[in-house]
């Protein structure tokens, strides 16, 4: 077993690499600006960060963020790229979620030597997985919970987002339990707003839900947003558990990474991670973050649930970032693996029964969330037939048959591919 | 009073703005990408966020962010640059900061409409400031607690980062403490790892601390890095507040949002606030969040000093940046003004005396933490006469002297000077 932390990066420097990196694992652990006598050999041996890997890449003429420009040495500086994987020993900071982050994603970012610098995979000791709860449920509890044993959990989102008033908000969880749907979230937006506030919407949706579930046997799981104060978190979670509920949700990054580590050893329903603000460390090829790193950062602090987006999204996310997201979410995070640390990737973003064939070639798992909203609610035939024709596109995409060729005797599939391809 | 958030933002899109801009508001209140029929007049009136002014701004060739190309209208789009604001009504979240950046820093960065997409500023009803506490020592309470009622407050950081066992850092302190420093922190990386636990480092620090105090009558301020676990983070301030420590130091980004606010609610403590991974937000033009406005949501979870970098840094910000960050921390947030909103900042990376009158000059307030290390600690006359050489030179700027002028008779400016320049 592993006692040090890896983290591998993309940078980008005018700076010889080996310098530049040398920099970069300094100011991330022992070292700083000016050497000092306190710096012993010693000292740096026991913890300084290692350069683990050097791959050069190619090279640009221009910075691709803004940079302040050395010292010309021979004309114009070349940006070389590089991939570099740098590890810290566990005595650092021990298997400390927060001070991980401080250390692999803190002030490296702003150094001068870097034209880009993004984080793109973590390796951890199991320590962290002895410290941290990790998920509660991930795949099995959540298939468990919600009566759903094998095939994707067919869901959705409330709409309008914000707005809705309590009663109006359970009406639309009336339809939608009744229509066969397993899964029903709030909005990231919809959390304890005056409007609509938690517990008036708990007490308001938890009767349908319950009610269907004494009817049928099986408990639609809804994702109540409790996302806010610590202890308003807390409060909240308290009070959908006393009325039933299985799930509740937070936006990670609104509450961060100390907070959801916190509700989730307190927590005893399922925990769903809403990835709000995903772009910060998304969108520029050159600053920010992988999901492969991320997600895990996430699962440790012990989310069951994690927002992917879906193929064909939306958003400006690509179908392969989309799939390597998924597949991370559901692929062991230590060596050896310790069981149960996988969570369910949540698709979301303009999915329709038509995404369901491709979505399942490339994952090859049905452990999934798979939301769909006008997939759903805009299906020609009602509630009912939206969910219908998903569950039937999840069967033809695990029985290898085409849509096409299922839509043939299965008329609301037949209808959503007509109506959303 | 308004009852409405304002955020504003930069942005560029391939699409015609009006149109782009609808889609942002849309996503973060109650549209979404097809309208629902209880999306109506009223709800969206009640509850949709409304496009308060838009500022063309120029426009490029080339997308400033990877984005999906929209199909071609007249050829190859032109990729528009503009400023927007929108405000959201009360009604959606309430005050709670989460759910705010859910709302302002949420989805919207990933939206396909937009290859470019900053945080610029937000405007806050006061009904945040009554919800959340705020700063509870700020500017007069930092200074009433160390001692320091008017210059700017000397302070330094722990080096090395990591390594030094609780006894060296201790030995470190006691050197500070005699050469007459004012304040004293731990490096962000510093936390409670198991070379150095916090309460080792508390026993060893403190009793230097109290025993220096005892004599003179003024208690440098030691900023212990609680950064950690909720439950940790309380325990360890319990711990240092029982051995008569007056700060704490938490890695605002690493914890989150909703941590550091329960933190606040419960500290006694003057509460430190460290901005590692700040580059994340920074280090594009096209992607992240102003300090203006991050600063904002700090203050308000509470925090008593923010850092800012410093004139001629080691990293890559910019003078100009750094000045607009501590004029921030130094201005009202709300109108009316809430007294006591405004917080210490903290200049820091590569701070000797030769910064102190350009410093000064651009901020026009000694109401900051002036940290320097190696202008301490490398100061050719020693650790005391680096501390003197920094009050020489803030005592030159408050007085509209040249440094080189004051340095005439102030031997441990002009070695700095030498030394540093």
């Amino acid at each position: 077993m592993s006692e040090r932390i890896h983290a591998s990066y993309f940078i980008e420097t005018p700076y010889p690499v080996e310098q530049a990196i040398d920099v970069m694992a300094g100011e991330q652990s022992s070292g700083t600006f000016t050497r000092l006598a306190s710096e012993t050999d010693d000292l740096r041996a026991n913890h300084g960060a290692v350069v683990e890997h050097i791959e050069r890449l190619d090279s640009v003429d221009v910075p691709s963020l803004p940079i302040r420009p050395p010292k010309a040495r021979d004309g114009t500086p070349l940006y070389q790229r590089a991939k570099v994987t740098l590890s810290w020993p566990m005595a650092n900071f021990g298997p400390s979620l927060p001070n991980l982050l401080s250390t692999v994603a803190g002030n490296l970012f702003e150094l001068k030597e870097f034209s880009a610098l993004k984080l793109l995979d973590l390796t951890l000791p199991t320590d962290f997985a002895r410290r941290y709860p990790s998920p509660q449920f991930g795949i099995a509890g959540t298939r468990q919970l919600s009566g759903v044993p094998d095939r994707p959990l067919i869901g959705t989102i409330i709409k309008p987002s914000v707005g809705l008033s309590p009663q109006a908000t359970a009406e639309t969880v009336r339809q939608l339990v009744e229509g066969g749907i397993d899964f029903i979230k709030d909005d990231e937006l919809q959390s304890n707003g005056p409007h609509n506030p938690l517990k008036s919407r708990v007490d308001a949706v938890m009767p349908i839900i319950r009610e269907h579930a004494e009817r049928t046997g099986r408990q639609v799981m809804y994702a109540f947003n409790i996302t806010g104060d610590i202890d308003e978190m807390i409060e909240n979670h308290d009070y959908v558990a006393a009325a039933g509920g299985t799930c509740v949700m937070v936006a990670i990054q609104s509450v961060g990474l100390s907070g959801v580590a916190h509700l989730r050893r307190h927590c005893r329903l399922a925990l769903h991670g809403h990835r709000a603000g995903w772009g910060l460390f998304s969108r520029s090829p050159y600053i920010g973050m992988s999901y492969i790193a991320y997600q895990k950062l996430w699962r440790l602090a012990g989310v069951d649930h994690l927002h992917v987006n879906g193929l064909r999204n939306k958003f400006t996310e690509d179908d392969a970032s989309v799939i390597a997201s998924a597949r991370s979410c559901l692929t062991p995070m230590f060596d050896p693996p310790t069981p149960g640390c996988e969570v369910m990737p949540v698709f979301s973003s303009g999915q329709t029964a038509d995404q369901a064939v491709d979505t399942y070639q490339a994952i090859g798992s049905t452990d999934l969330i798979f939301c769909a909203g006008g997939g759903i609610m805009a299906h020609p035939g009602g509630i009912g037939a939206g969910v219908r024709s998903l569950r039937q596109a999840w069967d033809a995409a695990v029985a290898g048959i085409t849509l096409d060729d299922h839509a043939i005797d299965h008329p609301e599939l037949a209808q959503a591919l007509e109506a959303f391809r």
